[in-house]
């Protein structure tokens, strides 16, 4: 008998058919002998819906106000849900955020779980319920007013309930069969990964496989929740990602260097022109950005050009948050004294990330040649222990995915091409 | 400078548009220089719309989800107000019934106020905030369990929270103008009745005017929190109920002998025929009912008929508990001996409804001319200090009303007609 949190996505309960499908599924866990919480998104567009009306009604919602308008849409699942499992002869019970005990900070619209308290959870496993835990919510540890995650944040939700309750694992149940080694729709020929680590799926959520949120793979390798991803759609294996144990990890790395290849198409690039370079320079441009509440991911500068001894400094950030920063640098541009700024949103991220390239000279070399092979040009580059990312023009994305698929053997029987090479 | 109670129902928030709307009649109270409390109800047919969504999960909703899924439609509504009002420039923050802590019953789908405990509430008046509650919600006292009032309880949310923050009076807006001497849709030449007492409001309420819930007003003259009962399309003034002075009892007594007239047209009437006649026998049959948890309204029993000593009783309830009844009286046939059951639901009862009644004679008289001159034939008779019922075939409903509100000079400019006579 184990203790199991499932968390279904706004797609699994889409309407009143979709929620008696998976009440079924949640009863055979049950019956099979577990203790079973429930984590639940709200319905298909209810989130949507709500953030329509919302602006019909105020242009720039209160955030506070947003949050308790929003949160009614995973209540109403969560209530509908235990509804259909009562009528399957279950107990159920459903319960918000708040009476679920999850305390996060007081960031309306972006809150941080602080703690779980989960003692009516508990008791309501104690007598025998289904929990059922309306996601993506929380009650603000000071102003005990109603917060959310931020979207997409129902899988932190599940993730920090299993790691509080002491659960065996987290079960992620979405419209994907798991997470593969690059998206489907892209490479025909990418595979579902078994077993992956909490750190390469890190990498792979920052660099923009969407099947995980960020935060909620932190809380996991922090917590050490293994974390199964699987589709509700069927009964098939998903991927799990948990600590993997040496044979595990071994096994991986000689099937492939690298695990997968990761895009994202969400990002923009900013360049400041001409920028003085002597010290501090870089530290007021990033000032300015940090002040307007903007997350850069990377950042390049040139060596100086010529005797004026000026730089350029190009960085990436969401596309969405993109206005905001020039606006900010362009208020700055007399105190920072730099000559103009350009803006580009036709570039992509694409990545390669694997555990194996620790211990594997030549990955790099293998990555850009095969990106040249395909003759797609590298605008920029950044690299972690475990990943590689360049940003590339928009247009060459899947074509740059398809080649790091091939050239790192991941294609269905594909075979890995490594160039020789000292380091990286 | 006051403070005031304000609730809206959903036909005043049915679309964005009426939010913004009800946004700025609520701004120039509190720029009026008032503490401002709104209650608000779910939007126009939310809460039909959920329970259309439950009933295709579920046939048999279990209560306590029930409850979890409707809140939701006022939390969307209070949520979506204040983000109008703070667009307008004014501090608004929206709260739960269980934030704002109307402490209730455990009974789902149907508790009661037990206590209000405001600490946010005026906290959040002190701060300068307009508050909004969501209406017809509390919180279950043992359980913690999120529980609704019962249907159209949002106007008990907004007198009890009056009485517990010791507002000056509580403003309860709606689709019409006030309580009106008749249903204007039946007599043309009813008219708006200026003000009225707790006991007569509490008669119209129990006979079928529906502008008030039965409770708000039970709690209204518990508490002595004087209602003003208005429309929210109009400033014009609605209906005061509130406890008259002696003059204003006298003036209303003096224009009109009784203060309206109510009909109800949702009862049906049962009668257990040929019941043997000794004691023990009626509160046998009102044991079974009140067992089946339902509410009857009046009770008529026939002397007895032949040497057998058998009596017939008739008794009036909701039209949609009937089935309940009725089985719940056969499956005791037996031990309770009588011959049948008579159902009726094709009944009606209409009321006349006046303090005056207490010192004038011959009101009863008037009623009953007035009704065989109207060629309605009575069926049952029932009546209280204030108040004279009757049940009546439902198609002389109409017809009824009419000849009342005639008889009793409440058409515009007519004058009533008293039959002299002793007593009743």
């Amino acid at each position: 008998m184990g203790r199991i949190v499932q968390k279904f996505g706004g797609s699994s309960v889409a309407d009143a058919e979709s929620i008696k499908r998976v009440a079924k599924r949640i009863v055979a866990t049950k019956q099979a002998g577990n203790e079973v919480v429930i984590v639940i998104s709200a319905m298909g567009d209810t989130t949507d819906d709500l953030m329509d009306l919302a602006l019909r009604v105020s242009p720039q919602p209160e955030p506070r106000e947003l949050d308790m308008l929003l949160t009614t849409g995973e209540r109403q699942s969560a209530a509908l849900l235990a509804m259909a499992l009562s009528d399957l002869g279950v107990r159920a019970k459903s319960y918000t955020g708040s009476q679920a005990g999850v305390i996060t900070t007081g960031t309306h619209g972006n809150a941080r779980i602080i703690d779980i308290t989960p003692g009516r959870i508990v008791s309501s496993l104690d007598d025998g319920d289904i929990v059922i835990v309306a996601g993506f919510q929380g009650v603000s540890q000071t102003t005990k007013d109603i917060t959310t995650l931020g979207r997409g944040a129902s899988d932190t939700t599940a993730v920090a309930l299993a790691a509080a309750l002491g659960a065996d694992f987290c079960e992620i149940y979405t419209d994907v069969d798991g997470v593969f080694t690059a998206d489907p729709r892209i490479v025909p020929g990418a595979r579902r990964i078994p077993a992956i680590s909490y750190e390469e799926m890190l990498e792979m959520a920052a660099c923009g496989a969407k099947i995980l949120h960020l935060r909620c793979v932190e809380y996991a390798r922090r917590e050490n929740v293994p974390v199964h991803v699987r589709s509700s759609f069927s009964d098939k294996p998903g991927t799990w990602v948990k600590d993997l144990s040496p044979v595990e990890q071994g096994a991986a790395v000689e099937q492939a260097l690298i695990s997968g290849v990761a895009h994202d198409r969400s990002e923009a690039k900013v360049t400041v022109v001409a920028v003085p370079d002597h010290p501090g320079e870089a530290a007021a441009i990033f000032d300015v950005i940090a002040r307007a509440d903007i997350n850069i991911d990377m950042i390049v500068q040139n060596v100086s050009r010529g005797a004026e001894g000026r730089t350029d400094i190009s960085f990436t950030l969401p596309s969405a948050d993109a206005r905001k920063a020039i606006e900010a640098l362009r208020a700055e541009q007399d105190r920072i004294g730099f000559a103009d700024l350009l803006f580009d949103d036709q570039v992509g991220k694409v990545s390669i990330i694997g555990v194996g390239m620790r211990s594997h000279p030549g990955v790099t070399a293998s990555f850009f040649n095969a990106l040249a092979a395909a003759d797609v040009n590298i605008d920029m580059i950044s690299t972690s222990e475990i990943r590689i990312s360049v940003v590339v023009d928009e247009a060459d994305v899947d074509r740059a995915v398809q080649a790091a698929h091939t050239a790192f053997g991941l294609d269905a029987d594909g075979e890995a091409v490594v160039y020789a090479g000292t380091g990286r």
